[in-house]
């Protein structure tokens, strides 16, 4: 496949309705793309297809929250102090970079600029002083002084701060996975590599929580024996997952069941196996909220390896932020076998000095001093917004009390697959992209699985004669109305319009012809062998559901 | 059914994951609401069963463009001017206030202006001033000064500033319909009305592109007799489309074709019949891009009639402001039946001349020219960024010369239902909520049909027999591996698994019981009829699909 196949596509994708550039009448803006009519569907059946694995395989509850997000949510989960990128602006022509995108070679950041090795690209100016800049697209609720917020880096967020609610949702079992499907936003200094690099993205992310003392999948001992493509930035190997585990290269159980998910998903769902590995993060590259992460990254002949998925161990991290931040009892409780009866010390607050005295903050000190673990009973203070504020003894009394205790408290830990669709949909393009001479012209196919393909087949009359046109008009309505995407077309001969249906990916043709009048059959083109085989045309429907359906 | 219907409503959504207030455990903000594993699921179902009217039956086809929108796209489309609402600020309390949320009775905003009837709500103080308040979300795109954009209001842009892509798609035939599924926002002043006035929605959009001279749908002789239920603002009559069209109602077919989809659609959704009807907007009520418009009204106990869609005539009102904004052709072609030989008068602009003149506006310059239909030769003169430019008589040529063409351009008009997807989610719970009392205690049902319904069925063994419990999940795999949604439930009585599953809206359960083991058939109780049948346990899927699919 040539290198020039991200051109091809793009110009294929723009003609034939799957992708194009946003806003392109006014110019455009980059690293904002539309889906035409046929990529919308693709994507669809992409996101359709990743539900089937995680809600109907995997057992995992969807949710569905805004992407407006306001500011406390943000700085609590750290993506006010570390959703950025080290960016350098040029003082002669102002334009902006991300330092990574512009430093040439095997160099780092650091090295770059003590040997003032970066230069503007634009107007080859030295360029200086690199500073984080915040990632997040920044816009205010309500009107006047408003309330701060940001467009959601990821939809991770919504699930974390619902934890509580889908805790008892789930009946109070660990693990339990919560998946949502949605826009993710990233105001991208200047962002290239087309559509790789979106301003404006879909996701589809999974946040799965466990016991951190106990971080196995009930699943993974049907599948430990799969392999996974690995590569530790070093090399490439194949391994099975029990000894990856085993040799600790993957952290637990969990974890690798999760990359063996997103493998199958992937595959599944068109991707090139031989195009396919996991590729470890390095310590250095860690996002703020992961103890270890794997990416499922792709290959392309244009890009090379590119990062589609990650599937990150964000350990408690999130759930100890919003805890810390809102004080709200997001724990999970790991039962004992038998109840137990214990001594405990209590701080009992009092409401009647705590009020007058801490005003607006005293229900905050009060639930904070009612979680506090205590044993030396001297100088009690709370941490409350980054401050220690020490709390007069005259505002409490400590209590010892004996208590039946059916667990213990504990703060689940979380292991989260994320998705970045539009990376995947280009990707199924790309590895399902091909191309044939035929009768000396090239040709195009995409061999789209009849699962996600946008079309699932074509329907012909063989010539206009109106009697094959009632009756493939009349096949046509009967496809549709059974739920399978169809698409009608009478103009030129069959061959072109079998052209037509290849280039977009259709797995089926169905022609009516002079014999269908005689036999009830039609004949049923496949795409990738070209055979044609004759089926009832009452059988139609059946014909394709099995060939659809997962 | 009482009034307070909605706040056990709320109750029973929040238990239940269905609806629930979003971040909450900071504090919440009005207008944003999320949707939990059920309401999900049940938005999720409505959206497809849109797809299902919209795609397969209606042959429309479907893009997905950012919600990020840059301001010259709705500057031109006229939101920045006009997407406002008249708002009044306490100039004691400093809260702000939508005016029409606070006058009372049936005062307009003028007389009540005029007659300082308008207070506070919150502290008394006499209101004054009231002004327009734009309602979009600001935003910039990149960093510095960066790009001015919006979160947009409608998905309707995305789909008029892609009209001649799309119009090439669709091979130049007219009528052809676009939809977009996805989120809308509108930075209400104060929202109240729990989730009926979000910030952030989700919406369901066509935008169906006609002749103007041809306001016809291909479909509207097939349902011309079938009757609307409408309302003029004084009394609700009953009346068949033609009729309908016959004493100028409504304008034009094609605009009643709609509102017998949009009736169709809901109703198949699970509205109720009783409490639904289309209102025809007054001349002052339109938006600023409407000729005519209907609102579908559907009934709730406690906050009456309420617009869940609307359905509009935008006339050529868009396509006009983004051709006048960009210059870009953005017709459609009407045909003639044979090709005409015309003499006509042409400007042929001059680049050498226009270039150096007018610097970065030349080639804009140049388009407008070409365009320009002359008769007098004198004082040329283009109209540019509100401006008008005298152009100099030696930076064109006028020739005459005769010209073959094959039909007439024009601007197509567009017909637009609008769906307000969490509206209808919302009344779909308050129709199908139903309260009996059973054994003396209250009972709740929610009776969604089994196309909308979250989880389709309920998977029980009668008691926790190991030999039960394994052909139970063998069963709830076998399900869900065909790609519908179960709930398996192996805990308390079977009356109260029902109970749970009633409450939820699931249409079946299977129970597994000792004689299954002989007979391999399993109970599957029917929640509206409570009657219960013995079916093959390798016939439920077929069963169920036959229940659920269209």
């Amino acid at each position: 496949m040539p290198q020039n196949i991200y051109d091809k596509i793009l110009m294929l994708a723009k003609r034939r309705g799957y992708i194009f550039p946003s806003f392109e009448i006014y110019g455009g803006v980059a690293g904002f793309f539309d889906y035409g009519p046929l990529g919308s569907q693709l994507k669809n059946n992409i996101e359709n297809l990743w539900r089937h694995f995680f809600l109907l395989k995997d057992n995992c509850i969807e949710i569905d929250t805004p992407t407006i997000t306001p500011y406390d949510v943000l700085k609590a989960s750290g993506h006010v102090e570390e959703f950025t990128d080290l960016t350098v602006d040029c003082i002669r022509c102002k334009r902006s970079y991300k330092v990574e995108d512009i430093i040439e070679g095997t160099l780092t950041v650091n090295q770059a600029m003590e040997e003032d090795k970066i230069k503007c690209p634009t107007c080859g100016e030295k360029l200086k002083d690199p500073h984080p800049v915040n990632l997040m697209f920044a816009t205010t609720i309500g009107i006047g002084d408003g309330r701060s917020a940001f467009l959601r880096p990821e939809t991770a967020q919504g699930i974390f701060t619902n934890f509580h609610l889908l805790y008892r949702y789930s009946r109070e079992k660990l693990p339990f996975g919560v998946i949502q499907v949605g826009r993710g936003y990233r105001n991208e200094i200047s962002p290239r590599q087309g559509t790789l690099r979106l301003r404006e993205f879909s996701m589809a992310e999974a946040e799965v929580f466990f016991d951190p003392k106990h971080k196995k999948h009930p699943k993974f001992k049907n599948v430990k024996e799969k392999k996974l493509f690995l590569f530790d930035n070093v090399k490439e190997f194949k391994i099975s997952m029990e000894e990856a585990i085993n040799k600790k290269i993957i952290d637990n159980e969990a974890l690798a069941y999760y990359l063996y998910l997103t493998q199958d998903f992937l595959q599944s769902a068109g991707v090139d196996p031989k195009k396919f590995r996991f590729r470890k993060h390095g310590k250095d590259e860690l996002a703020h909220y992961a103890t270890e992460c794997w990416d499922a990254e792709l290959f392309s002949e244009r890009f090379g390896w590119i990062e589609c998925v990650g599937i990150a161990d964000r350990s408690a991290y999130d759930l100890n932020a919003h805890i810390d931040s809102t004080g709200v009892d997001m724990y999970a409780v790991r039962k004992f076998s038998k109840p137990k009866i214990v001594e405990v010390k209590k701080i009992v607050p009092k409401m009647g000095e705590l009020g007058p005295l801490f005003k607006e903050k005293a229900s905050k000190i009060k639930n904070l001093l009612e979680k506090m673990n205590i044993e030396k009973t001297k100088n009690i203070s709370v941490e409350l917004d980054g401050k220690t504020i020490d709390i007069p003894n005259n505002c409490y009394e400590i209590v010892e009390e004996k208590e039946k205790i059916i667990g213990e408290k504990f703060v689940p830990h979380v292991i989260e697959p994320s998705f970045g669709i539009d990376r995947i949909v280009y990707f199924i393009i790309e590895h399902n992209y091909a191309e044939i001479k035929k009768k000396g012209e090239e040709y195009r196919v995409l061999k789209f699985s009849p699962q996600i393909a946008p079309i699932k087949c074509g329907v012909f009359p063989l010539i206009s004669d109106k009697k094959l046109v009632d009756i493939a008009q009349d096949i046509d309505k009967n496809i549709r109305d059974s739920g399978i995407t169809t698409y009608y077309d009478d103009g030129g001969t069959i061959g072109r319009r079998y052209a037509r249906m290849d280039e977009v990916g259709t797995p089926f043709c169905i022609t009516v012809d002079h014999d269908t009048l005689k036999d009830q059959k039609v004949t049923v083109r496949d795409r990738d062998s070209t055979e044609q085989e004759r089926i009832y045309q009452k059988d139609l429907v059946k014909f394709l559901r099995k060939k659809i359906w997962l």
